[in-house]
């Protein structure tokens, strides 16, 4: 008998949330708790894996399941590790093996990737990438992260961090700081802090310039309320959409050049401005782009720019299982 | 019975070589002839199968070949077409089934890729990658090419074109011309042209700086004088290298956060420069690589910096003829 289900697990910085998903990616079960109330690695698989053992149980017992897929920060394929995860007070001082950990506590196999990663899988099972061998995933939230797909496979590299596109450089020469520690990455500029940046800078810059974004403090100033602003026709608002835009194409660009994608698939908060990035994107990446990843009239770039298709409350989940359909 | 051979063909602006390769790397009977004289593809072929059918036959027949690889300008390894080369009269105006012709002229089967690619995969075949599953191949000639191989596979992309890492874009303001119609191009950098204009910068921006290269008129300075002006300890002459060496490692620290090779394999003329280019070329990827792509020390990145380990004769034909390999 095949077995219908796999469970996918995403690792948040607040929460740990978990399902029980089936060939067609719907989620039959489900259940989350809180990540951050553990001082030890030891003590949250053992809260974990007793919700996981009791959702296995619901669905009908473990012979049922193809195994467990984990989306986790810093997460590593290769050695089913979370490494130095910043965030999290039982990941943030060297290497749990997680992966390891769940099975042990299961009795399930047990894959375990990054989020961005686990999201192009995600995509590639059940969204926009369905049938697609050749994509990149771009994760627009807090950060920039990225998920690289080859020939059909995930793109791990010799040490299994390899897609860390948030981190090519798009300003050699006074660029911003980034989180990393240098300066100038794609992430300073284009995550959903990036365009609260920009904001602060365009209204430091141009005090003449009237913005409904004034009336909000300036150190306040989130990308949401960009958003909210340029859909109601503030100019400035819509301007930092443009230059956001306009990075990420430069980048995208750049990223065709390394692996000619069919497509660039945009994921996370920030994608949620829809055409006010998708259309300054596409003009970027049209402008950008060399000439031989282009259609024949230079009208537009043959990798199409694309949008999510899961739902961002499954998104996490779905990826994260979509990992373990791939276990033997 | 194994097929011992397979043939490799390399086509350059002025010369066609080829050659019959065993298992391991030797070429055991070659030939060559000029590429140029032919206005048309099957003019064109018709001299390639002849010389093709003598060397099969010296070898001891076709049943002894797997098969037949081909290193062209603008090949796509998926379509066997070379597709528009600029420099080559007979396929400059469009595309031009090469591996069908020369598989039907011959009886043999034969795929087609770049030149880049082709030393990509010679240098897995007979090489410094032996072993290796994700390493970048850059060549440093005229122009700056790239063949990636990522999980053991080259990287040909949605369309068979991937790997154009010369047209990353370095500097995005204020950028170099480059031959694509664009501007800031690694390759209006860091190839052996970029050498000659680095140095015809440097010295008419400083006027008062004294350099062995001053006795060279100015437009005529090539990238071989510069290396042997560095070599005799000129100080602009290093100074030229040191800045190429810079650009190329901030271009890697980029790659890596890409794929994260296992090693960046140089090969073309410049890359005779050897550690006048390579120690810049370190110090600048240490400098610029995102900290998880480095050793724990941080002292260098886990990606090491190699040169290519094929005989420069031989290594055109070599990467051709490791294409064969692969033929069913």
């Amino acid at each position: 008998m095949n077995k219908p289900y796999v469970m996918g697990i995403d690792i948040g910085g607040i929460n740990t949330e978990f399902g029980v998903v089936d060939v067609r990616g719907q989620i039959k079960y489900k259940g989350k708790f809180p990540t951050a109330n553990y001082t030890t690695a030891e003590s949250y698989v053992n809260t974990l894996a007793k919700a996981l053992n009791n959702l296995v149980s619901d669905a009908g017992g473990k012979d049922l399941f193809v195994g467990i897929g984990v989306g986790a920060p810093n997460g590593n394929f290769y050695s089913g590790n979370m490494e130095f995860a910043p965030n999290i007070t039982w990941a943030r001082d060297g290497a749990v093996p997680l992966a390891k950990m769940i099975s042990e506590a299961t009795g399930l196999p047990c894959a375990l990737t990054n989020d961005a990663n686990a999201a192009a899988i995600g995509e590639m099972t059940y969204g926009a990438a369905k049938g697609m061998k050749n994509f990149i995933m771009i994760t627009l939230g807090t950060g920039v992260g990225s998920g690289i797909v080859i020939n059909g496979n995930l793109v791990y590299g010799s040490d299994g961090f390899a897609g860390e596109l948030g981190h090519v450089i798009m300003r050699r020469n006074d660029g911003r700081p980034c989180g990393c520690g240098r300066q100038g990455c794609l992430e300073a500029y284009a995550s959903a802090t990036g365009v609260a940046r920009t904001a602060r800078e365009i209204l430091s810059l141009n005090k003449d310039r009237e913005s409904a974004l004034r009336r909000i403090p300036i150190d306040s100033i989130t990308s949401k309320d960009v958003f909210d602003a340029a859909v109601a026709g503030d100019k400035v608002a819509k301007e930092i959409f443009e230059f956001t835009g306009s990075i990420l194409g430069e980048a995208f660009a750049d990223f065709i050049a390394f692996s000619s994608p069919e497509a660039i698939i945009l994921f996370g908060g920030l994608s949620k401005a829809g055409d006010l990035l998708k259309k300054p994107i596409e003009e970027s990446m049209k402008k950008h782009t060399l000439k031989v990843f282009k259609e024949r009239d230079e009208d537009k770039t043959k990798a199409k720019l694309l949008f999510s298709e899961l739902k961002d409350a499954e998104a996490a989940i779905l990826g994260a299982s979509a990992l373990a359909w791939e276990l033997k």
